[in-house]
């Protein structure tokens, strides 16, 4: 199977300026490749997921019996990185988008108005899955919600412990409540962290109920260990992307934009923004000095954008590089040549959809070079689920390689405490 | 009706600072108070849009009249300024969100999925409708999506011109097809640009058509006359938050972000995305000097993104400022008592959805204010047509001073042209 491609030659930086760089990576390169697939115990856990046999089995074998129960509508609840990687990868795929909801914040008329869908397939005799996930099973917006769903199982349905699957860490509050009252229940590693955790049950289960290929999601991401594991720049795309970004911060770049062309990558695009902004934004370095770092990662669709942000992105302050995502091959429609509108754009006449954005994704990377804007690009040879696993596995570790060149912890969050904190004294003082 | 409120506490400027910036709004706030309302002859034409009599007449007849047809799916075929204020409205009030499709790019997988809906509802002896708008007229991606749906109509009805509406400029290829085929068509003024013209034909005609009460919104916009032409900035909003944009960039704040409260408002974050990424982002100033200006327009919604990028907010360069947008009253939802979670996060129980969320924005603001991160709110009473109306009347209002404060003009858009001029060849010559 063919790989993702990932094009370097307009940063407007030479490989050899990445040098310094590279040799600061080594030891961290030898670090990932030492841990990858060798177990949960280092804060590298995530790279033992995809060839974790026993993870696949027990995932694989939830699935299958909740399957059986042929559920019209399967609600995840759970939040951040608890549901971005399988919503990325069901809009990459095309899959399950008209029975996946994701009950992600307290937002009445958002979770209202799921609630109602839910009701009527209950009513009407259908069935609801309802997933919860939460690694750290405290998460106020998630219980929320798990309370009003699962007490609307419980009104529609006698054995609807049976409907429910819980998510979380062993040693959570949710573990013990899923023990308690028999609902089934998937381990996350303790050392996985919800930005980290898309290969562990938290993708995989809701993934695999609503048909993705998950063996072929995984083979795609251990399929990187070598190419994200190569000691030298320019053979390992993870390195040389981190090492990339890294040096364009030095240079006052501090926004970097996901491209992608298509609305199914948007998905993915989102995903990476939690995975970049939680792991690099950090206020204190590894030796506890304030530092203030952090990329500011922004998401575009394209075409979509260039009628919206392209304007500023070639004419504003020249402070954000890119990284486009593109597809090589997928179906095509032909512009039809019998309408009232042959004669409007004379140039796409005879032409495909795909020609038509190709030839907008060239004029666009054209312009951006005459403005001097550096852009990375990744191509994937075909949206499938194998090549979903390798993009996420290589953004993984590129972030992990990013994370030690800013000399940060990017696999912490300490500051969003900082809000839970204020939150919990307004509602226990109240 | 009471109006939005707009907080300015915790910007970290005193309103004294910003009394030389108010000095050079005089004259501006005259400008645009003596254009108000007074016709389409200038660059502030589009603030004529909410009392024009004549406008709503057109439209109000033409969307009874498509009404009348009983659409089962309305297609919106346009991108950019063309449908992000409608997506924006729809998607606040909750309504036509089964019924209205954007087609707004040449996107293969996307465009196929709507393709297929609609000719499932044609065959079944069910209704589409759809509206082609583009100012220019010329956009490759809305023509090759227009010739796509016009020709599943005529294969399917003989009078498919009945079920086509064009909305464009009087001067503009589109509008020429639009009389030579009796397609229904409504005129775009030549000086509303695409990003202002959500209270033109571009955005009433499809809202009417989809339920939404177009007069209320018109009357939400028309409301802000007085407030947004206030000569202090204390008492105008539209100044005050363009003067705190200015002031805060001046210090190296380079990123706006837009952070809404609850899905529903998303849409009209990123319609602001736009309006402030293609009016400020500028290459030029208006002396023609090469200036790079422009603030990164970002946009996030709560509390999803405190499980996503807080962290980066909060811990990062301090180099972003934030305008919230909350609602005051809406819907609530009781935290059920009756279910095995219960117990996993005490402070939630016996609370409502909406209790919750105030407490995660009050909470998630005294982090921002202890991190020292500069930030607006505007609060809107309820989400109502009238009150969507007030705020994206405000933010235009609002970016026309910015473009001023810049000593930019914040109605064109030059370097969209270089990318399309490359896209073009591209076309032409392949």
């Amino acid at each position: 199977m063919s790989d993702i491609t990932f094009f370097t030659e307009h940063t407007g930086i030479q490989l050899q300026e990445l040098d310094p760089l590279q040799d600061r990576l080594e030891d961290e390169i030898g670090r990932i490749s030492a841990a990858w697939g060798r177990g949960y115990d280092t804060e590298y856990a995530s790279l033992t997921l995809p060839s974790d046999q026993d993870l696949i089995s027990r995932v694989s074998r939830l699935a299958e019996n909740k399957k059986a129960l042929d559920p019209a509508m399967v609600i995840v609840v759970g939040i951040g990185g608890s549901n971005l990687g399988t919503m990325a990868i069901l809009q990459a795929l095309g899959v399950g988008q008209d029975i996946a909801y994701f009950a992600d914040t307290v937002d009445t008329p958002y979770i209202l108005r799921m609630k109602e869908k839910a009701e009527q397939h209950l009513q009407e005799g259908r069935q609801v899955l309802v997933v919860v996930i939460s690694k750290s099973g405290s998460t106020a917006e998630t219980i929320a919600n798990a309370q009003l769903f699962v007490s609307l199982l419980k009104k529609h349905r006698t054995d609807y412990n049976n409907y429910m699957v819980i998510i979380s860490d062993d040693h959570s509050p949710l573990a013990d409540v899923a023990h308690e009252h028999s609902f089934s229940y998937l381990a996350i590693p303790k050392h996985v962290g919800g930005r980290y955790s898309v290969f562990s049950a938290v993708g995989l289960f809701p993934l695999a109920v609503l048909g993705v290929d998950i063996i072929a999601l995984r083979e795609g991401a251990q399929s990187m260990k070598e190419t994200c594991t190569a000691p030298d720049l320019a053979h390992n795309p993870a390195a040389l992307s981190a090492a990339t970004l890294y040096h364009l911060y030095q240079k006052e770049f501090r926004i970097h934009d996901t491209f992608v062309l298509g609305h199914s990558l948007f998905g993915i695009a989102q995903w990476y923004r939690q995975l970049m902004a939680e792991s690099i934004g950090k206020e204190e370095n590894n030796q506890g000095q304030k530092v203030h770092v952090g990329i500011t990662p922004t998401t575009s669709i394209g075409s979509v954008d260039l009628h919206s942000v392209a304007q500023l992105y070639l004419a504003g302050p020249n402070i954000q590089s890119t990284t486009f995502i593109t597809v090589a091959n997928q179906q095509d429609i032909a512009v039809p040549s019998d309408t009232a509108f042959d004669n409007v754009v004379p140039m796409i006449q005879n032409r495909t959809f795909n020609e038509i954005m190709d030839a907008i994704t060239i004029g666009m990377q054209k312009a951006y070079i005459h403005a001097d804007r550096p852009f990375m690009t990744i191509e994937l040879p075909e949206i499938s689920a194998y090549h979903c696993g390798q993009l996420l596995q290589m953004k993984m570790v590129e972030i992990m390689y990013l994370g030690f060149l800013f000399d940060i912890n990017p696999f912490n969050q300490p500051q969003v405490e900082s809000y839970k904190k204020e939150t919990r004294k307004i509602l226990s003082h109240e």
